[in-house]
């Protein structure tokens, strides 16, 4: 089985040229020798290629909405069927979405948009996929359909914060977001959430789409300053969304015995998982707010 | 009792300078004419200054650890007692915290960092309270701790999805983050929040920290490209983080009668909220996975 690598590959920068399939394999960009979406339901989709296989595209360059594979005749390449979210590369993109991890997007000579190479395949950099949905294609069947959201430097934490949606056609309004809440994770809080298969240490909670999990990792003592606490297995725990919001604002804290003091329960500790009991200390210390 | 205004006041730029508190209070900045914290624990807190009437504050530009009030002596100023999370102006912050409000920052002449003017007050922007935690103090007593982050536009997205939290002293490694999710909110959002009062449409939670309460919003329809959703009452629900995240998944849908399916149980609907049906027809239609 393939060795996937996410994110960027080394000595390769956005706008990089490769003049077939095979040299994009030989970069490490993109190993699949024909399919558009690299990957599988297991480790997620660490690349695609957009080369004009399907007509529902739409690129805007910082933002793509991608067609998932599947339902295309073989000889004509039309659509003639349904696409399911239960083809292989449709799973593992929708794995990707839940678990944040980057895709590497590459445009090919076929696909129609102006930012695609005239010949061969252009390398386009690292997209997040941050939605997926259903729809009647152009050609009258179903189709998965994904939003894919640039990690762009160009795109300033100002933008974000207050970030304006476009609606529908150019004349309507725009809608001002602003930021309530980012939930930021690591190499290690990927591994935690991994070995707890995503459940929730506290109510075993886990959200779940067509087998694709999503949880949060929680530090203990928080990274950064003036916490500083360490990115440890020692110092991770696996949570769903709500608990982590609890933890993290200091409603409930963790005794040394796993009981919780603030709210009913107890952690529950993989017997693989050592947790550094110092973290609990400062944290019920310095998060906890007893009421 | 006096009308908040959250964010930037028109006409005013970061680097403005105010000659005394009355002309940070004429300019609509900061109303109260000496507590450091302006708000209060119903609406939270739309402005601070910095102005040395706490040894422990420390201030790195764009972000600060910012002290809570109470505790100190009327005359000497020095800290004599323990500070409360009940004191108005620190239950004020943990509500900005808590709903993602932006705070305006100004610094005073007394408050001793790089960023203070030399007389008067300086506006330095607006902040997001991030966390909020309990220490011991230089004087020996408990002090309630902030932290305050710049929405600055000088942080690129690069910079917040690929983050290095830097880690105790200057030797000790870099932790790099990435961001997993961002949970984005608009001014009708906070409205729908607070006729919720905070609890989950679906199951009743609430995250409450000392009366501080949590919810996340949710467009049925999403917003942006390429759904198009409003933001509208009538396409937005108040939910826990758990069952936002799900929603948006599509783990579930929510039918006319209010049932859900993908998932046990119904949404309850506040008598004074009418729900646009066909927004529950889209989210079913396109974003719910029937598995």
């Amino acid at each position: 089985m393939a060795d996937y690598q996410f994110g960027n590959i080394e000595n390769v920068k956005e706008g990089d040229k490769f003049v077939n399939r095979q040299a994009l394999r030989d970069a490490g960009i993109h190993l699949a020798p024909v399919a558009g979406i690299d990957g599988n339901p297991r480790v997620g989709a660490p690349s695609i290629v957009l080369n004009g296989g399907y007509v529902d595209d739409l690129d805007l360059g910082d933002e793509i909405i991608y067609t998932g594979h599947g339902g295309n005749d073989p000889s004509s390449k039309k659509q003639i069927k349904d696409q399911s979210w239960d083809a292989t590369g449709n799973k593992a993109l929708i794995v990707s979405e839940m678990q944040g991890l980057p895709i590497r997007v590459t445009r090919g000579f076929k696909h129609k948009s102006k930012f695609s190479p005239k010949e061969g395949y252009v390398y386009g950099g690292l997209y997040y996929v941050t939605d997926h949905f259903e729809e009647k294609g152009k050609n009258g069947f179903v189709i998965c359909r994904y939003k894919l959201e640039k990690v762009s430097p160009s795109e300033t934490w100002q933008n974000l914060v207050k970030k304006e949606l476009p609606l529908g056609n150019e004349n309507s309004k725009r809608i001002a977001t602003e930021v309530l809440r980012i939930v930021r994770d690591t190499k290690l809080s990927k591994e935690i959430k991994k070995l707890y298969n995503y459940e929730c240490q506290i109510c075993g909670t886990t959200i779940s789409v067509r087998g694709a999990r999503y949880a949060e990792a929680a530090h203990i003592k928080p990274l950064g300053k003036p916490h500083n606490g360490n990115d440890q297995p020692g110092n991770l725990i696996c949570l769903c969304p709500n608990h982590h919001v609890m933890f993290d604002k200091g409603v409930f804290a963790i005794e040394n015995d796993l009981s919780l003091v603030g709210i009913e329960g107890s952690l529950s500790l993989h017997k693989n998982h050592t947790i550094e009991k110092s973290n609990f200390d400062y944290h019920k210390e310095h998060i906890f707010i007893n009421e």
